[in-house]
């Protein structure tokens, strides 16, 4: 079981800024957090940030071959992005959207999603565990699918 | 740690119909689930399913002052209920909105919560998993507040 | 062929009020009349009429089992009530929707009925003859699918 | 006792082409059912059907002087011809809407009438049925005007 | 000068329906009245009615070439019929679009005129004069285009 | 003059919560409030408080022939309780719309009633004086209506 | 009879500016214009302009026991003043809506006006010629009214 | 405690036209009334009404300083002034926003208020009684404020 | 192969006006250059042209079952006409819908067809080369089709 | 170079009141400065600030002719006066739209000028200084026009 | 004659994934056949894919001055990137808008691009034949253009 | 005192292209003139160009700490980028939006910008000027924040 997690614009700087609004673990260790949550249950990760959607958009398709699924915060591309979408509709790939804060709490343009339709399903508000918990749901239904 | 985990109308029948949709587990045996992980964290749950708004108000009313927190299932009124909306805000508890199909992928009017904006945060697709990982994400929160 | 009618709020108030709208019969004889035509065609009814979607909700739940159809006239409940709309689905048996005005030619929120596109059909104007259509319209459908 | 029945673009293919969807009966068909209903109600009939909207407008200004009231399935037309529903209104005869399939079951341009405000009533996805049911609405509207 | 006068449907039926909303003029009158004020004003005139948009269409077409300008009352088709407002634009003839009842304050969807932005003016309310104001604004605007 | 009170979902919490939002008089402090100024105004009262859309529905059909008129505060059904509305209407009996806060200055849902073009007025923002007025209101009504 | 002959803001400069758009009269012009064909209908005429929606509320109010009816060109505010709907309305005099340029062909804002649901007619496009349309129009209306 | 009473465009008319609509007091009896009640609760009250926009935001400016809160019935400019919502906001007075007529019950450009959320409350529908309540809440409002 | 080349209202005029827009091409001369390329593709053409819906509809019906597939240039009928989406869903024939112009370039009510959805494609703004495209499309699609 | 500087409701406040929002020079400050900065420049200016829309539409209609463009800061007045755009656009001369305060980060309604597309540019936020970006912006513009 | 050939988000993937969709031809095999058609149109063609807006707005900003007209499948970004609208426009080259499915059969997101109304014409639904009709669209019109 | 300036998609080409819409400096120049303007302001600035919003993103995450504030005409980006809103948030620097062409007299897409809310100020229309004004009303800005 191999999970690709992507992460999207500024998603680099958690931990340094809005502590109390994003909490304050950093990216690198959300990745060492999940990374040791995933060996738990039998899952390799992969990794990719990046502020650019073309650069996003290239990495799901050169990933996509070698992944079981995609745990994905696409950050401010959530709200815009239709190549995104494209992208992951087209890797044919189950992934679950995960939010660090509540977006549903924000401001209106953040509360629709162009790919959450999609998606096996949606987690927000809960900083780092959003992530947790999507890997977890991710592996489950991994191992459902595959019966295992 | 006390938690109130509220279900909406029809929830009772979970397991017996659209097993493919809904998952293969009845609702006692997600409280079942719960009331074990639960423990594993320290809480104590109290559980409520009504088909009836004005008895979920009630319940919310009547239990606000006994339990820490809410697991929300609202089902079908948590697309129209302002008065859920109303209790839950008067009950001055956090609670976490889950759901256990992905919302987001069904008709555009389950689309919109008339409370996720109150929410900690929003679970969606993982049948019972949303509840377990709506659990552990309260749990967390009141011993993050509570500083233990 | 057992098919439960169920009417929404303020339907018990039939033929007291407002006759020149809804017509002089009562819910009764509406009723005494729907059993015997049920009688003719060969069906039983039960009946349910409460101002409570909740209560409304239950009674779906409960009753589906042993019907094989509903007629429905949800009164104001029809515009809003995703619950109902939810309780419905979930039995898994053909409903007619029925109407003693013509909802079209009231107030614009009337013209919208939140479960229609479920419904076998739709009825609406024709008073008492509105459910007997209704009626006549079930024990038609339920005879072609159980080829008798 | 006079009753004109009306039919809109495509009516007259009835019949011949997607039977699981409006029924095996051809227009042909529907109305000997409908002259035979009519003279057990004592009523008597005149059809027009026409895939053109001049022609239906023309021929309610012909007919309105011979007829009591109209059974009117406008297909298309219905949800978009002001012209047919000034004739309606101008012809001050009443009548009744019929559909054969449930238009609110189908896409969202087919859930308005541009003159279901103006009928008695409205009778949509029952097939021939809802032909029958239209004219014995009209009759008992008749009766009931007429007081006979 | 010649002047094709155009009448949309229903408009044949003026003076026999409704004479306390149209005026109790039929439309033989209104055209011998046109005619009369036609002669003082040097104008000739030619007269189309139909209920049908494909006649009013091919109308259009054919008289364009000779005439020198459309005084247009199009009925319910003003609110609709985009054929008609190309067919109006194609002839590159100008033209006063005329109401015999206030449109504006009837039905919401009366309020619009699909091609009101390509006549000269608008006239709506006035019954008869309605025509004769029309009439007299098309003549002027002859004289003052070809500087006689 | 008997006039009923009606309170909706979460209004019996008045008091113990949010006293700078709602003030600190319980539900029962304004009630004998209002008993007393209904004693001056030569009135009397009978009280209702429900948290559930049909036990108030109910509660109005079996008051409605014992009262004059109705004191009304929703509360949250006050934005989406169509069976309210009928309920309301079917009474026959004239109301005051009240709302402890100003409605107008909160979220916009709840801007909208679908109540109040049935009300005789509309009183939001004045705590218990809200009440005090609209009991006020409806008994100088009263007399006027009845002449005395 | 004797009508208000009313002109909204700016149109005091009437033939000064965009003659190509608004004809070459000025106000003084039609207004002279006005008082001729006046005469020759046994009509006076009072007159005010003002580029101030206060004033022009106030002068309806003032006049509106001396005039008969009122001839209107509100400018500008007819698309916003609901002041001026009012104080026409309260004036109990009918009054006809006139326009230089046709406002349905200019920018969407000018296409609906606040008041012309409670004119007797609506006219726009004819320059000068919208006012003597507009005077014939209302002295006709005055005298099938009082049967003169 | 000294409250400005501002009444906005054509309420000065009061009592002599719609008497059926707005009652049979004038404005005069209004303030008459109101001096009256002011006196019983120490308050004094001053006046304005003027049917100009301009003139309203500019009696604002100048008074506010000697004035300690507003009673404001603004008629049709309640609907589309910012200018005096601004002015109001600028001003740092409480006030309180009465209708004579229930607003809510008539045209929907009625039923918006571009101030209603910096207000107290409203009160609409009660006619002089609107004034009165008004007062009354405000004179509480200032004694609460200043612990008086 | 045989394909039926409908034109709607006011495509006869090809080619004599608006040579700038529409192209120097007849309409005649269109048929002639798709019947030489359709010789060339081994298919065979019919050709209808009217202003006329219910005529169009009713050749749809006609030709339905001696047509493999359709080239539709319905002019303004594209973006009002349900009854011609009827028609063409109906006559369960594949078929492209082209224009000669760019009607994306044009007023927002041509940017929608009321059929587009139920083509195999569009194309829009080449003028004659639209149809020689979609003819060749056609031809392409039943060869694919048909294995051959 | 002569410029017309033009301020709508309540800035004749600025200063007095709001600080922290809109600075703390008054507007005869704010003209000093523009005095000043003008002579820089060679441009002369001439000031009106009024209350009322009227009057601001008079001045401009008056100024016209003297001045070489306009200076506007129309305040609660942008959103809604199209007198006021229409006596601009009439005008015929070249104008800069200033604000104090960033619009775009108050209420919505404030987000949209009824007559920004007509201006020259728009300048908001910059209190003061939103002035003397705006005089420099017109001496700029002037200078390029005439070449100078 | 040199024509740029766009291809946006995942187009470098056709053939490979959802070839009942998008057919069974690489790009490269498409390039292949442009290059063989442009040949025999006396067309040279240079390419560009990327999944970046960024790098393709460069693109066509570096290869504006060398070609004579665009052929633009922009992918995800036709419904989205004003960039690319305003790079395309700031080109003043005309471009061809193709799509290999027909997206007015797919989600409402894809109906609309930013950019149709700026070229020539839309070629959607005819997989690599989009592509082949677009070329030959081009150098149609280049050779129009230039009179070749 | 630092300052990045930051320009989006396409305006690398200024200068070079539409001179009349976007005056004939390039953009070279507009920074030269900056940096002298800067100079006499007692500020240094930094600048970046992209057509790539993840290019802009990172940027503005890289200079963050190294500037106070940003001066930014983000082109195309302005209308669609939240990432680039996201990223000017987080960047807890305050920042100015301008614009050369008035973007209130272009297409309606363009009128609104995702970020303005969060910005100082905005200027737009002013060629050149719009960033020296931009500039000087940061450099005032900061001054003022930090007291000197």
């Amino acid at each position: 079981m191999r999970i690709g997690v992507l992460n999207g614009p500024k998603l680099n700087l958690l931990g340094e800024r809005d502590p109390q609004h994003y909490g304050t673990m950093t990216l690198s260790e959300i990745e060492e957090l999940l990374v040791e949550r995933a060996a738990e249950q039998g899952a390799e990760l992969c990794f990719f940030q990046s502020d650019d959607e073309g650069a996003i958009v290239e990495w799901i398709q050169t990933q996509a071959m070698s992944v079981d699924a995609w745990l994905v915060n696409a950050g401010a591309l959530t709200h815009t992005s239709v190549a995104l979408r494209d992208a992951l509709a087209a890797s044919a790939r189950p992934f679950v959207e995960v939010h660090l804060s509540n977006v549903f709490a924000r401001e209106p343009f953040r509360h629709t999603s162009v790919f959450s339709d999609l998606a096996i399903g949606v987690i927000a508000g809960f900083r780092a565990s959003s992530y947790t918990f999507g890997l977890e749901a991710l592996t489950s239904h991994l191992r459902e699918q595959t019966g295992v």
